[in-house]
């Protein structure tokens, strides 16, 4: 199997560049002493999530007209690369997505269809055997993954001495991108995945050296949305073996408070999902290295009554 | 009078290098095809405010220790500059600032002195007489402007064809140095203050061409705590008659649905004063010019349950 090289991320980044928004690390005054904090905040994104990088790098121009499944932020960068670059774009999304997601969606000019969570993916080929758009899918491609793997780049370029790289894991396409290129160009640091305990299939998959799958119905009950995919793919996993340390899972209420912490304190709207690096720093000390420590925040399309609640 | 040169802001810029945030603007999705908007967030920097430039300009590391009286933001960056400059900082706050701010100026080890609004000038020269250190006033001086100048310095670097600048009024002090800047760097672009309806002192100076106060009990109503300032000082004045183009008010209404635009299309938490810049945007569009636009987010210390109501 062909991983992605450090060559197909620098690549991706040339190619991402009139799209995407190149963020800085923000420092975090609050931080503690043995452990400096940056935030990567790409909730400061066009459409408030990394996805933008990974959707980018996979369109090229020339399709006639894209489609995708996802559970909101990959559809949403896919509904906004596929308008930049004129063409139409089908998106099917499980009826578990916030409202606020869909409607990012429908404004982007995206055709949007929604269906129960197991039936996306068999849905979504269903719609590129009728209208001839190839499908987008939302981690499992090598395009994506070195998109998302521009986030490390970045990381390495600002901050050549990073000792900690803290990155949410769902399908496990950030992390699989990311880690690869910290890797290559910060080999001392520790890359951690940080995942919802609720749908630690990432974990469970490291431990068994295979990928593991957990029951939708287990990992739908994650307030982090963006974070239910029930499993990584064997590309995700091939990757991950090889850059990722470790996986740390956080609790619900960590997740929640993280969120209140970063409004308040970092002055950032982050989602549930985006938040999780910041829960596992806030709240897992034990669990990961002391030294310089960047924590990506994935997104930031959160319902604005679930962010009333936690702010 | 002396006022603030290009050379004064790019010297400051040297001076704040190791502790400022060099913001970067952020480019905003949403935005009206014919006025492209980016968001300069200050509400980024370690305090939260803008406020940290100018302070960090005007205090000087052989100073003994300072005193400073503030609304708040000035009062935190005071704070923040003097801990890390290792320096004792007395900080008198009128009785309206918001909680979260007061903890704040606390928690970075400062003594707060909770007075009445009207008496906190008087207060801040008996503690300068008593202790010796010196005010840091939080507009009304030469190093404080030119430091708030370096916003203005990095939006005519990063967007040199800038056409309308958005920025937030009330003591003035940020609209004289950024107006310097974009003038000096951006001759072509329209400098447009912005204050809330209910403390439109500026305007009505500009307008009758001397420095006009407003009564306390009537600046004190709005929502927008960090621009409750009755009033130019002759210096911020003397700045503001020559960069200004134009004062926009905004209505009370408007500053809150600009901070829940904030929250859910930027995806960064402003308080109110920080986000009049981006309610003129929205809802002045027959006031301001057309063209690339940048609105300055001057902070984003907002009490978490006013965040709550407003997102």
């Amino acid at each position: 199997m062909r991983l992605v090289t450090l060559g197909d991320i620098q690549k991706a980044a040339t190619t991402i560049a009139g799209t995407v928004l190149r963020t800085q690390l923000v420092p975090c005054a609050w931080a503690d002493a043995d452990r400096p904090l940056w935030l990567k905040p790409e909730n400061l994104q066009p459409i408030g999530a990394f996805k933008i990088r990974g959707a980018r790098n996979a369109i090229r121009p020339d399709m006639p007209g894209v489609i995708a499944y996802s559970s909101g932020n990959h559809g949403q960068a896919v509904a906004y690369v596929a308008r930049q670059l004129g063409m139409p774009a089908i998106i099917v999304v499980p009826d578990t997505t916030p409202e606020v997601k869909i409607a990012g969606m429908q404004n982007l000019g995206a055709d949007v269809i929604v269906v129960s969570p197991g039936e996306r993916e068999a849905r979504a080929l269903e719609l590129v055997a009728r209208h001839g758009y190839p499908l987008i899918p939302p981690f499992d491609h090598f395009d994506i993954i070195a998109g998302q793997g521009t986030v490390g780049l970045e990381i390495a370029e600002d901050l050549p001495d990073v000792e900690v790289v803290l990155v949410p894991v769902s399908g496990g396409g950030l992390l699989s991108g990311v880690g690869t290129a910290i890797r290559a160009l910060a080999p001392n640091a520790k890359v951690i995945g940080v995942e919802p305990a609720l749908a630690a299939d990432a974990r469970e998959s490291l431990a068994a050296g295979r990928v593991v799958s957990w029951p939708l119905e287990e990992t739908e009950k994650t307030i982090a949305d963006g974070l239910r995919s029930p499993r990584l793919s064997e590309l995700t996993f091939a990757h991950i073996r090889e850059v990722a340390d470790a996986i740390v899972t956080v609790t619900e209420e960590e997740i929640g408070a993280a969120v209140g912490v970063l409004a308040r304190s970092a002055r950032l709207v982050a989602e549930p999902s985006g938040a999780v690096s910041t829960a596992a720093y806030l709240y897992h000390r034990e669990e990961l290295p002391l030294g310089r420590t960047v924590a990506i925040i994935s997104g930031g399309n959160i319902n604005p009554a679930l962010l009333a609640a936690l702010v």
